[in-house]
């Protein structure tokens, strides 16, 4: 059972976690500073170096927390929850500003020097696994890559993102989403499976 | 017939554009210096601001000069000139310093304040030119929204580039573009095309 210490320590960290997200989404790596992610909190720069060790320490835990915001809204398996997971992340990346950070500095990092695909990795894993299951279950055809299938989408939906972004504000990502399940279903699902997967915003989970 | 003096703009041009496309290639936008670039180009300040006004206008014509890169590279039509394009794409982003920071500059442009969809767009143009044509020669699927597989491919090729490059320096590009193609021919292409298709590093044109 965690102490009150404990417990405070937490709420501490994750109210410099989110401020520090709404700051790096508004402003971008370069142009956020320390002392407004502070001043945000309403806590002192202490508190931040204590939790996070620097800023780019910060930015490393939030590239890093996109897929603890997304699989906890999930009861799906196999390929279903592949596809639940993209429509979820799809509809939250209006307004989750830990997601949109953590995807914004994991795409842009080289501009601030980092090179860390840590984040995409772990999507990457975590994706995998829910294929593997998949497999088990009979639900993909032969021939299959679990892991390549897993690195593509991973790919293209931070492509995807980054395109509906800059044209449309990200007005049209979940249709685009849709269309990349379209386009793939076909040549992953097995044959008695591809009618029972279901592609769209329905599928989002009461807010 | 253009005159010596104009065939000398041209040259000047085409010096400070690959001038810059090296230091934005190797350092990003913010880090990247006008200075800098004149210097290696052999130039003054004033042939820099004389042809793109300022870096700003040099990163613009860098990003949309992507596929003037690509495209007189090609000769073949329709969907295996698609595939083609990305294909060539692939190979050039591991050594053409035009290519890599117009590409670069794009994805990362949300970093220095910039937000436009326009290399994004003409790709995507250009593309659904490809798919038309191979719509109208029976090489496509009934029911494939031409204009929505280009948006897809080109979302799908700016992340995979992301993804790979933090992974693996680009080693692996090519084989995450086959790895596309594996996934999305068989839900596009007609069943009489599919096997004529070819993907792979065979397509590259001599050097």
């Amino acid at each position: 059972m965690p102490t009150a210490k404990a417990e405070q320590a937490a709420r501490t960290r994750q109210r410099v976690l989110l401020a520090a997200a709404e700051v790096f989404d508004e402003a971008g790596y370069e142009k956020a500073s320390v002392t407004q992610i502070v001043e945000r909190a309403g806590l002192t720069l202490g508190a931040l170096y204590f939790h996070f060790g620097s800023k780019q320490g910060l930015a490393e835990a939030l590239m890093n927390a996109q897929p603890t915001t997304i699989e906890p809204r999930l009861t799906s398996t196999g390929l279903q929850r592949l596809v639940d997971i993209t429509l979820v992340w799809a509809d939250r990346m209006k307004r989750d500003p830990v997601l949109r950070a953590g995807v914004r500095l994991a795409t842009e990092q080289g501009s601030h020097g980092m090179n860390d695909a840590t984040s995409f990795e772990e999507w990457r894993t975590l994706m995998c696994s829910h294929l593997d299951v998949a497999r088990s279950s009979g639900e993909l055809r032969d021939g299959v890559d679990t892991d390549r299938l897993a690195r593509f989408v991973v790919g293209a939906c931070t492509g995807m993102q980054i395109y509906s972004d800059l044209a449309t504000k990200r007005d049209d990502l979940m249709e685009r989403v849709c269309d990349m399940w379209d386009l793939l279903l076909p040549s992953i699902a097995s044959e008695a499976v591809l009618r029972d997967i279901h592609v769209g915003p329905t599928r989002l989970p009461a807010q």
